[in-house]
C-alpha cells in the first residue's frame, strides 16, 4: 500500500500525463456550459429541443432511423437486448466473456431482465464467425464490443464484421454493437460510423470515453425499437426531467473531438511503440488499432509501482494512476490517448521512456 | 388546441407566475456551478467527496445511518421496496392508487422486479390505519406518500402516521416514504425531517420539487439497506462515473431553500384562500398542508384556456401553464408554491383575483 499511495500521490504531481484528456473535475461541465445561453429551457421527461436535437444529429451521425439518449450505457444496453429478447420471445443472447454487461453490472440483465447469456470465444482474443457458427442454442441478439476493451481494444478484421452481420440476418439474430468507443476505431477500420452501423440492428455510443464528456449515452436503431426503448428508459428510472447537463457537455465535446480521433490513433501506436521498446513491456494490441491498448510489465506490482514513483516524482510525466496485477510477478494498465498526450513535450517524453527503460532493465532481473 | 395553444404562448409571456420557482432553464444549473471550484474533482462511480460528503449531509439531516444519492425517484424507490420483498421473501406492497409508481412509470416495478402492489384507500382520500389493519394479505412494505400528490397534496394527520408506524412495526412490515416533497410538509406537522423519517424504514426525497434543483434523489435508511441499494443502483444503469451535475445543484438549492418552505406553505394557504374566493373554483385541500395544492374549476376546459389567455394578456401574470380535465364541465391545475410567488407585486395579484373572479362569475353559468 506504500507503494501504492506514493505512487498515486506522485502521479497526482506530475504535469504531463500520457493517457486521457486531463483532470475528470468540474471545469469539464463548466467550459461545456460557457457558451449556452442560460435562457434555453430544460429537456422535460425526454422532451423538448435540446433533447431532440441532438437524438437528431446522433441518428444522423450513426446511420439510423432513430436515438435516444441515456444516462449511461448500462442502462441502454440491458434495454436494447431486453427488447430484441422480447421480440423473439427467446431469453438468450450471446456475448463475449469479458462484456461489460457480464463483469461490470451486478448481474443487472440477469436479475432484472431475466436474460441469460451464452459466452463466445475466450478471454484472450475477440468473438469470430466460426463463434457464432458453432452456437448450438438459440438467441435473440448477439453482442460485439468494438473495439473489445478488456483485452486491450482488440478488434476483429472488417471481413469478420460483415461476414458475422450477413450470417446473423440469415439466421434472424439481432446485431447488437456495444460501441462505447464506436468513434475511436473508425479510424483504423477507414470507414464511417454510418457504415459499421448499417451492419448492426442497434447501437450504443458513450460520451465519456474518447469524446471526454460528463456521462451519457446514445442508443440508436429503428423508430419501433428506439419508441420501445424509451418505455423502458422510464422503467428503469433514467427517464429524468433533465439530462441536459449531459446532453450538452456531451454535444460540446462530441464536436470538439470527433475529428480528433485519427491523430489519437496515430498517437496510440506512436506510443505503444516507445514502450515496445523498453525492457520487460509488451502491449496488447501490439500495434494499436485504435486510441487505446494495454500496457503489460513482467515486475510484481509493488515493484513496478516504486519503479513508477521514481520516474514520475524526477520527470514529472505520468504514465498510469493504477496497475493491476495479472499474476505475483507482473501486471499491466490501460492507456486512452487523448489530447493530454500531443502536450507532454517530446523530449520530455524521451527522457521519460529511456529512464523507464533504463530502471526496467536493471530491476526486472531478466 | 387553438385556445390552449393561445394560453401556453399568452402564460409565457407573462412577467409574474405564482406558482414554481422560475423557468427551469440552463441557468438554474450555470447559478449552482457559479460558486464551485472548476479544480474539483468529480465523484466516479459513486465514490469521491462531493457524492459523499452530500450523502453525509442527507443522512444526517433525515436522522438516517446512510444515504445514497440516485439519478431519480423512479430509481431509488422501485429499489427500496424490491430490497425489502427480497428481505423477507415476500413479492407484495401496498400502496395508494395513485402512488408515483403505479401510474407514472410504465410499471417498472411489475416489469423488472416482478412486485405485486396492492392499493389501499381511494383516489380520493389519504391511506388510514383502518386500510392497513384490513389488509388481508401478506406484504412486504407499505409505502406512504406524504403529501400524496396526485390528490392535491393531502396530509394524513401526524397521530395516525405514529399509529401506522407502530402497527408496521408489530407486524413486521417495513414502512418507507415517499418523500419527494418531504422538507414541504415539515410546517404543517411542526417537526423536524428527523422525527417525520423515524417512524419509517426507509425514505426517499426529491431534490427538484420544492428544492428546485435540476434533478436527482436521495435514498436513506439503514447501513445494510443503503449498501444493497448501491448493487442495485449499479443493475439498472444509475451508477454513473459522474452525478456531480444532479448533486453540486441539489446541494446549492437545498442550502438555498430548506429554511423557506414554512413561507411556501403560508404563502400557499393565502393564494388557496385567494381562489376559494372566486366563483366556481375550489382548491383541494380546501385549506393547503404544504406548499401545494390543486385548483378545480367548474368550467369546460376550452372555455377555461380562453379565460386563462385574456387574463394573463391583460395582467400579466400567469396562473398555469396548463389545465386537466375532470370532466367535461370541469378541470384542474396544480400550484406548488416556490420563489415566484413572494415576488409578483400585491396590486397585480389583487387586480389578476378581481378578474379572475369577474370573469369566472360571468362565464361560467353558476
Amino acid at each position: 500500500m506504500a507503494e501504492k499511495n506514493r505512487m498515486v500521490h506522485a502521479f497526482k504531481q506530475t504535469n504531463d500525463r500520457i493517457s486521457g484528456h486531463g483532470e475528470r473535475n468540474i471545469q469539464v461541465l463548466k467550459d461545456a456550459l460557457a457558451e449556452v445561453d442560460g435562457e434555453q429551457a430544460s429537456d422535460m421527461y425526454g422532451k423538448g429541443k435540446i433533447i431532440e436535437d441532438f437524438q437528431e444529429k446522433m441518428a444522423t451521425y450513426l446511420g439510423k432511423e432513430d436515438a435516444v439518449f441515456f444516462p449511461s450505457g448500462t442502462m441502454a444496453q440491458q434495454i436494447a437486448l431486453r427488447i430484441w429478447c422480447d421480440q423473439k420471445d427467446v431469453k438468450k443472447v450471446a456475448y463475449h466473456p469479458l462484456c461489460h454487461l457480464e463483469i461490470h453490472e451486478e448481474d443487472g440483465l440477469k436479475e432484472l431482465h431475466h436474460i441469460e447469456p451464452i459466452l463466445l470465444a475466450d478471454k484472450t482474443r475477440v468473438i469470430t464467425l466460426e463463434d457464432v457458427i458453432a452456437l448450438d442454442e438459440e438467441i435473440a441478439c448477439l453482442l460485439l464490443e468494438l473495439p473489445q476493451r478488456e483485452i486491450g481494444g482488440q478488434l476483429p478484421e472488417y471481413e469478420t464484421l460483415v461476414a458475422i452481420s450477413e450470417y446473423c440476418r440469415e439466421k434472424g439474430i439481432k446485431l447488437h454493437l456495444d460501441g462505447a468507443r464506436l468513434l475511436e476505431i473508425l479510424p483504423y477500420y477507414g470507414k464511417t460510423a454510418e457504415e459499421v452501423c448499417a451492419l448492426f440492428d442497434s447501437v450504443y455510443v458513450s460520451f465519456y470515453k474518447g469524446i471526454g464528456g460528463v456521462a451519457g449515452a446514445i442508443l440508436a436503431g429503428g423508430r419501433d425499437f428506439i419508441s420501445g426503448s424509451k418505455v423502458w428508459k422510464r422503467r428503469h428510472g433514467g427517464d429524468l426531467i433533465s439530462l441536459y447537463p449531459y446532453i450538452l457537455s456531451a454535444d460540446h465535446y462530441f464536436d470538439e473531438r470527433v475529428g480528433k480521433m485519427g491523430q489519437y490513433y496515430g498517437e496510440a501506436k506512436e506510443l505503444a511503440a516507445l514502450f515496445n521498446q523498453c525492457d520487460a513491456v509488451s502491449t496488447r494490441p501490439e500495434q494499436p488499432v485504435s486510441n487505446m491498448f494495454h500496457v503489460h510489465i513482467d515486475m510484481p506490482q509493488d515493484k513496478l509501482e516504486e519503479l513508477l514513483s521514481e520516474i514520475y516524482e524526477t520527470t514529472g510525466v505520468g504514465l498510469t494512476s493504477y496497475t493491476r496485477p495479472t499474476s505475483e510477478t507482473s501486471c499491466y494498465f490501460e492507456i486512452s490517448v487523448g489530447d493530454s498526450y500531443h502536450e507532454v513535450p517530446k523530449d520530455k517524453l524521451e527522457y521519460t521512456f529511456n529512464l523507464l527503460n533504463e530502471r526496467l532493465s536493471t530491476k526486472s532481473g531478466s
